[in-house]
């Protein structure tokens, strides 16, 4: 955990006998972590959202099975097994949807079945492997987009693909993090309504790091373009398609379409769990269609309302408009010519 | 006046002794009508945006004379005209960059002079007319682009362009009314950040005429324009240029771009008091800067703070990104191959 005790913002840090998490629906007015001593409080700190972001979701829940075995634990009988076995269910009911909750649950099953004289040990040893793992995964993707982005002179992001949603570092802001390290370069964050993760988390987060950033509205981002003032938009994604279409925050799509037309490159940094080897393409990727309440002013929330709200949260942006795909196994570079199919063996 | 009073949606309105403002910062949760009776407070009520946009600015001030001429006038001596020139002073103070503003008050200035017997009917008649003129302009483009969009099954638009910013009816909002009463069609708006003009301000006054709108994150259009819902996007202008370039608000570019990647056409409505004659193209209109802090979450307004924020207000669209320039005069089809020269003399 030597690498993590490094960075500036970390969205979950494990005390010993507690996990504190940051509550990030208060950012940025407020930092305030919650401390959890067990599973219960933290598939709740999951299920309100305190903690986002697939990769750090998985690593909580993994947390939250250790502090469930330090509680049922006692040697001499098997009981504690079906307590534990009961709160690791209570935390895969905290989400639906995100995959790296389940991998993780699924690695501490592993861990605890194995585990022969110390089942706490085991399991503490799992959770900070999942967490260690994370955070080596990011710095990897750092350092091979900082590559390539080698003499940028100005990048943007959108939402937060950074250390608040993974288990520090991040994916896209891993990259930025990275970057800046080795040149001074300006950074621009579109404010990614309607949930503002730029506005609220990812300036927020690149601040805790010492690198400035530009906050843009999300509808300006073309003017900055014709500006000159960038030369990469760097993203994370929710899901990749073997063929490179890649599905992310909605607005994606949207600065995929006008980079090309201004000359600016697109990078998507994320690690190899998010490639869906069983979809050819991105047309067979489900958007999630969000309350239309959180667009809506109180007052047009109502039966009959004239005024409604059309609010997917992702959109699918097409490997053509992709410059580099890059992840902790290595990059692909123009993903469109041959898919992201090099990735699948790579170094496992 | 018949025109006007069918109209669901007035930012003014003109009592016969008093001007009932709407106050635009308090909707749509609120709908609040300020009534002034003499020119200090419809001065007061421009300054602090009561109402907005250059034609309603215009058509206000107007009436604020009307009023000062109605508190000061006496038969018999004409010391009235010093005191009703200092109100037009203070009217003209009271928004500094509004150009209808100005062509108000001379007209209203011209107006006085002229007067006869009966100076009070002269000015209320001038101010009446300057109303009544904009809005039929508006009815005008509307018909005119409506024409245009013959067909059309999805219509975007974005900030506000309508009967808020005008003597009433609008103008992107104008062509939309128009094209509703024709046939259906489904009316998308976009949330126009920072000032959110588009959820606050279009939704709200198309509801009010019971025109059904969809609102959607601003980044959420290039994603809707993929999935083919709409045929056109309508929008008013700040300032347009000889050749047909066109200013209005920060997205606008965005949108022109996006709508050519997806075939989607692009219609700019608006007077031909807002064809700047004296400039050759945009590039030669200035982008105000708006504050930081519209976008700026408190924690970050501060001394030194790393995280800053770019908000220009408008952006420029060229005429090659623009199917066609609507005005009360005519229209221009595909601008960019002759400019907006044939309006200049037309129909004076």
């Amino acid at each position: 955990m030597t690498r993590q005790s490094k960075l500036a913002v970390q969205a979950l840090q494990w005390t010993g006998d507690a996990l504190k998490v940051l509550d990030q629906r208060q950012l940025p007015e407020t930092i305030v972590y919650d401390e959890y001593s067990d599973a219960a409080g933290v598939a709740e700190a999951i299920a309100s959202m305190r903690v986002r972001g697939a990769p750090a979701i998985g690593i909580a829940a993994a947390y939250g099975v250790v502090l469930s075995v330090m509680r049922h634990y006692s040697a001499g009988s098997d009981q504690w097994r079906q307590q534990v076995a009961a709160d690791i269910d209570r935390l895969a009911h905290s989400r639906p949807t995100a995959v790296n909750l389940f991998w993780a649950l699924d690695q501490m099953k592993a861990a605890l079945i194995q585990a022969q004289s110390d089942p706490l040990a085991a399991a503490l040893a799992c959770a900070e492997k999942i967490h260690a793992d994370d955070i080596a995964a990011n710095h990897a993707m750092g350092e091979l987009g900082a590559d390539i982005l080698a003499g940028a002179k100005g990048i943007m992001t959108h939402c937060n693909a950074g250390a608040l949603a993974t288990g520090g570092y991040g994916t896209a802001l891993g990259v930025i993090r990275s970057v800046y390290r080795r040149q001074p370069v300006n950074v621009y964050a579109g404010e990614t309504r309607p949930w503002l993760q730029g506005a609220r988390l990812t300036v927020w987060e690149l601040a805790q790091d010492g690198i400035p950033a530009t906050l843009i509205a999300d509808s300006a981002a073309a003017w900055l373009m014709k500006s000159g003032a960038i030369d990469w938009i760097v993203v994370g994604a929710d899901r990749i398609a073997a063929n490179g279409d890649a599905a992310n925050k909605i607005g994606t799509y949207s600065l995929a379409v006008l980079a090309k037309q201004h000359g600016v490159k697109l990078m998507v940094a994320a690690p190899t769990s998010t490639i869906d080897w069983s979809i050819k393409d991105g047309s067979s990727i489900e958007i999630e269609q969000r309350n239309p309440n959180e667009l809506l002013a109180p007052c047009y929330i109502k039966e009959a309302s004239l005024v409604s709200a059309w609010n997917p949260v992702f959109d699918v942006t097409p490997a053509e408009l992709i410059s580099a795909i890059v992840t902790e196994k290595g990059v692909v570079l123009n993903p469109s010519e041959h898919g992201v199919g090099s990735l699948k063996h790579a170094d496992q």
